[in-house]
């Protein structure tokens, strides 16, 4: 094959951004598509990096005392439809089963779309008293939403994320834990995957089916557009009233739990390739990337070679990094085309003439910076410059963030920085459903949140102009 | 409440077993039961001793080339109709989805029961040359049989998995992996849950729907019935035929691809309770247990106890062991019946008196023999001892095998063990269907295996007289 066929491969981001996303998918080998309509098969690069995720997401929530465990995937109709708002929301859009074996179900029953109602039956048996309280759950599964169009990562009809489902003594109790989940969230966006994050709350139309307030994290992506990359959900005791979740406190007395929900999704892989993602393919954060280094033999069959790229194979490894050798019997440039496409952070050269020297060759994915060090250094230097290229790619991503964070105060410059600059714009708003029904209809924008941090950019809504009352972020989103 | 309450909440297991068995897995709060008919929910103290499986297992698929992936979890009839054997086997008991939204679907689709329909739609157009080859993968995922009857773990509609699939360019390949993985469940099982087994393959009658062979390994319960624990599964190409999956060999011929499948289920909970259990609740292996020990302070509101107790578990964790402080506002009695339901292999007990010689207790789970050490000494004698326990809870499992497991040569003989003596009966067999289904009618035994290590205890069949070709492990089985 071509030595540039891999590259070639890809449309370029700047001709047609929603190809180039579909293209790096396919030829990073994260996803592919199956004969199930809607769904997509995770292939091994890609389960790789979600394993990770998950990994990491786990860790933290178990240090603020969450405990895993797994619900039933099916949820009977009348369960569903407890809470009206829920049903409303999940009902159009889950898939049902009518059938066991031959024999039709006496009920029908949907494959889990989100599993509040789940987990408020089983609570509503399971806690009884104020020393049954907190209960931290979370569990890890696939759910199922019966999507019209989809997209790898983006929008499927499958797709594994967690739902974490919390009960509480006290409505504090659960705003508390609903923002501390957020907030989880958003650092681990920020430290592990280097994506910056608006953190903020969602409108009364934009909210969850059935809570009280939903916080959101928006994520801005390469071409402007946004993308909620994970919410949190205080449902007050909504929940707790339809399915009786009742507890007797300290002074005896019979009250309802006041509840939350939070998950993050394989969405955030989509987010990861359209935040860092470039015309080479994948770039991963060092923090998330499976593979960290590549090992790259130049010649390899001149003697020494071989040898000498597998000792710092396990130098690296020795110093705690994921790291492999690729001595498959392809050219160099083969390699180095695919290592990029795979977005693997950074790779080693080594060649006759390095080794004659006592050198070999580090090269960064991000900036293609190359720095030749001794052998022996290898291990060092690759761990620094790990580093590094994680504080770079978060520095990087929060510059394109600001600089594509634009406020307006007149409508008709609203719509023209929508229109003519991808990415978020800051308004006021008067809090009504008509105004960002018609800026939708009119621009193509939602309101992604209104950010905890406020500001008071001007007296009257952007769209209306009746007296404002919150700051909201708006964008064309995914 | 009474301090006895909690041990005599669960019936005794040489009273009724089954009964035994579904106290202990509630008592020790392993699983709820749902308003989902036939499906459970796992709670934390269940959920994490499968995390610690999946963690451990996973590690050893890892160390043999084995990638994990993820497969949609709908297999569209049409798929699953394509190899004839496995349709047959899996059909009746499939759960059908036939809706998405309000919409019916075009063709309807069933919960995944098993993925190999899958796995091998996805191969037949990731699989073009030898290169290809071996694809090693693996998912985590819950499956769903529609059965009638169901039991916590043992058989449920819904039970969470791992099944591997993989795909080689010889028979000779697939039948070294199809052993490879039976020896990676057998050794787990013995190393890690003191659980010996029985390492053999299936009959005809008893092999997996569609394989060509099935090996499998099966352990014995307390009460003597057997349990198939893990299952291996060599294809030969028939899959492969059924689903087109042909690859350019090195001669540039094409050919048909040899495939394996390979699953350990959440089942494998419940043969951790029936083969170690007893009277006071589950016991588990240090090596699987999440909470290796409990440190349990006495007259906890005594000065200086609660600090020493908190002091011990510090250096237990130091010592690289889970350990947990219980300090709630309970009884000491209390806590130790705790603490024995839950399997918690070591307990360290502490009081004033131990305080003031400067001394603490250690209590085994296993043999509730215990142990004087200085505090001091804590860590490093509760690692020695959690060893001990290990190895000896695999000791008395074998013991309890090899007590168990009988030999006859004349059918009368053979019908008595079965009826009086619970365990395994070796006897020959002519290789008849006939034979085994007279023999499960007459007796309620099953061929469990014709165990790798084979031996011919006479020349002829124990149930029709006709030349043996096989010696056969028989057993009444969950």
């Amino acid at each position: 094959m071509a030595e540039k066929k891999l590259v070639e491969a890809i449309t370029s981001m700047e001709e047609d951004f929603a190809k180039w996303y579909t293209d790096v998918v396919k030829k990073a080998e994260l996803i592919d598509y199956s004969n199930v309509k809607g769904c997509m098969v995770i292939k091994p690069a890609g389960y790789a990096i979600w394993e990770n995720i998950q990994k990491e997401l786990d860790r933290r929530f178990k240090e603020t005392g969450v405990e895993n465990v797994y619900m039933p995937m099916f949820i009977p109709e009348s369960l569903l439809q407890k809470e009206k708002d829920h049903v409303e929301g999940f009902a159009p859009e889950a898939a049902w089963v009518t059938y066991g074996g031959s024999e039709p179900l006496q009920e029908r029953m949907c494959v889990r779309p989100t599993s509040e109602t789940l987990f408020c039956d089983f609570y509503a048996g399971d806690i009884h008293s104020y020393r049954d309280l907190p209960r931290l759950y979370n569990q890890w599964c696939s759910v199922v939403r019966w999507e019209k169009t989809t997209r790898p990562f983006l929008r499927s009809r499958e797709f594994l994320w967690q739902e974490g489902h919390t009960a509480h003594a006290t409505a504090e109790d659960a705003e508390e834990r609903t923002k501390q989940m957020l907030n989880v969230y958003a650092d681990f966006c920020e430290e592990v995957l280097a994506i910056p994050v608006v953190r903020g709350q969602k409108t009364e139309k934009e909210k969850f089916a059935g809570a009280e307030a939903t916080y959101t994290i928006e994520a801005l992506m390469h071409d402007g557009q946004a993308l909620q990359s994970g919410t949190s959900h205080n449902f007050g005791d909504g929940f707790a009233k339809a399915f009786d979740i009742q507890f007797t406190d300290k002074d005896n007395s019979l009250k309802y739990v006041y509840q939350t929900s939070w998950g993050m999704s394989t969405r955030i892989i989509g987010a990861i390739i359209m935040v860092h993602g470039d015309n080479s393919g994948l770039k991963l954060p060092p923090r998330i990337a499976p593979c960290q280094v590549a090992v790259i033999p130049i010649q390899q069959k001149k003697e020494g070679v071989l040898e000498a790229a597998a000792g710092i194979r396990d130098a690296l490894k020795e110093s705690g990094l994921q790291a492999k050798l690729d001595d498959a019997d392809k050219s160099p440039g083969w390699k180095f085309s695919e290592q990029e496409m795979r977005g693997i952070p950074l790779r080693v050269e080594i060649g006759p003439k390095d080794l004659e020297d006592g050198n070999c060759v580090l090269v960064r994915r991000d900036t293609r910076e190359k720095v030749t060090v001794p052998i022996s250094e290898a291990g060092a230097k690759a761990k620094e410059l790990l580093e590094t290229i994680q504080k770079e790619m978060l520095e990087r991503a929060k510059e394109h963030l600001e600089e594509h964070t634009y406020e307006a105060t007149e409508y008709t410059e609203f719509q023209k920085t929508i229109e003519e600059k991808p990415g978020f714009v800051k308004a006021m708003w008067c809090g009504d459903r008509a105004c960002e029904d018609k800026i939708k209809e009119e621009t193509g924008a939602t309101s992604r949140c209104m950010p905890f941090e406020q500001k008071r950019l001007s007296e009257s809504c952007i769209c209306c102009g009746k007296p404002a009352k919150a700051l909201v972020y708006w964008g064309r989103a995914y």
